[in-house]
């Protein structure tokens, strides 16, 4: 059994504990569970794996939150009580009380703010590092607080005194800001693989 | 006399206390100051008006960090104690101490924002509006909370107790989240009028 985590950029596949991240699918003519946030990558998927199976339709999760991203329903899942960050292509900031979704926040993911930095003057020429605990001095401290420092200011807002689950790429880049936190690399396909003994134990 | 300021993406032309905006400059035929940002806008400038000087050879500012932008110098040269918000293109947070810079942030505008979120997905479409009190429950406020939400943030952390000047395009969206603080359009002006009355101290 395959799981494919389909994300804005790449597919994240999960194949019995090992996870690994593809740019581009192929067929894997193995059972295959998926969820998806880019039609076009999930199109390609399922053209290569006819059989493939969308959890997205399986999933029960409680939330007031419309039109949720199955990714962070995943993510959440399997926390009762915490804060959840998806660090990708965008950062997901999601709250969990008594296994309640009780809202969220979406920011620019640490490219995406390297990015738009540098569309509006090729001066903010911005490289993510530690924050340094004083007033910056310099631009790439200056843009280094008004990207990751952003980040990690909503989350602290957001998570007050509940523990943050840190999961996706850039995740450890801000894990290290939080003392009651935890790096979980496969936080998402805990929720796939929690949502799939559900459908089965109907 | 006329005064611009050249930024990223504007010529802001300040006229006996008037201030217009320009995508693109012309000949004016009088005594012109100028402070810039950007290169190519400057050079465009300086053919038209050959005469125009560049007051970023005459201004005096009290500051230990390296390299920082003209328009930062000339917004927060009038203010001795405080924080100097510049919300354009990009988002400046300046920090002011008895007339000397403690130094700040760069953070994207707003637009820079919207551009951000645009290009990670297409479903992330995201137009500013004021803050939800209660954590979103919905894209549209999750993207408002993780832009707008995400500035406000870093200007309550750096700014803590202390005053806070808006200026900019932008500067009247932040302006409203902070009951101690003043929206000066003029702001950059008012530090170029500074500094020719210094220059002509001499």
């Amino acid at each position: 059994m395959l799981l494919v985590d389909i994300g804005n950029t790449n597919y994240h596949i999960y194949d019995n504990g090992k996870i690994t991240h593809l740019k581009d699918i192929r067929a894997f003519g193995r059972k295959l569970y998926y969820i998806s946030v880019n039609s076009k990558k999930e199109q390609k998927l399922v053209e290569l794996n006819p059989k493939a199976v969308n959890l997205a339709g399986y999933v029960r999760f409680d939330t007031r939150y419309k039109g949720l991203g199955i990714d962070r329903i995943m993510a959440c899942k399997t926390i009762s009580d915490g804060v959840v960050v998806d660090a990708g292509s965008a950062i997901t900031v999601d709250v969990m009380e008594s296994s309640v979704h009780k809202g969220g926040v979406i920011l620019p993911g640490v490219y995406a703010f390297k990015k738009a930095f540098g569309t509006i003057s090729e001066v903010l020429n911005f490289n993510p590092s530690p924050l340094s605990p004083q007033l910056p001095d310099s631009t790439q401290e200056a843009l280094n607080w008004g990207s990751i420092g952003a980040v990690v200011c909503v989350i602290e807002k957001v998570s007050q005194n509940k523990k943050v689950f840190f999961t996706g790429g850039d995740g450890k880049i801000f894990e290290e800001y939080f003392k009651n936190s935890e790096y979980i690399e496969d936080l998402v396909f805990r929720g796939m693989l929690k949502t799939i003994e559900e459908m089965e134990k109907k």
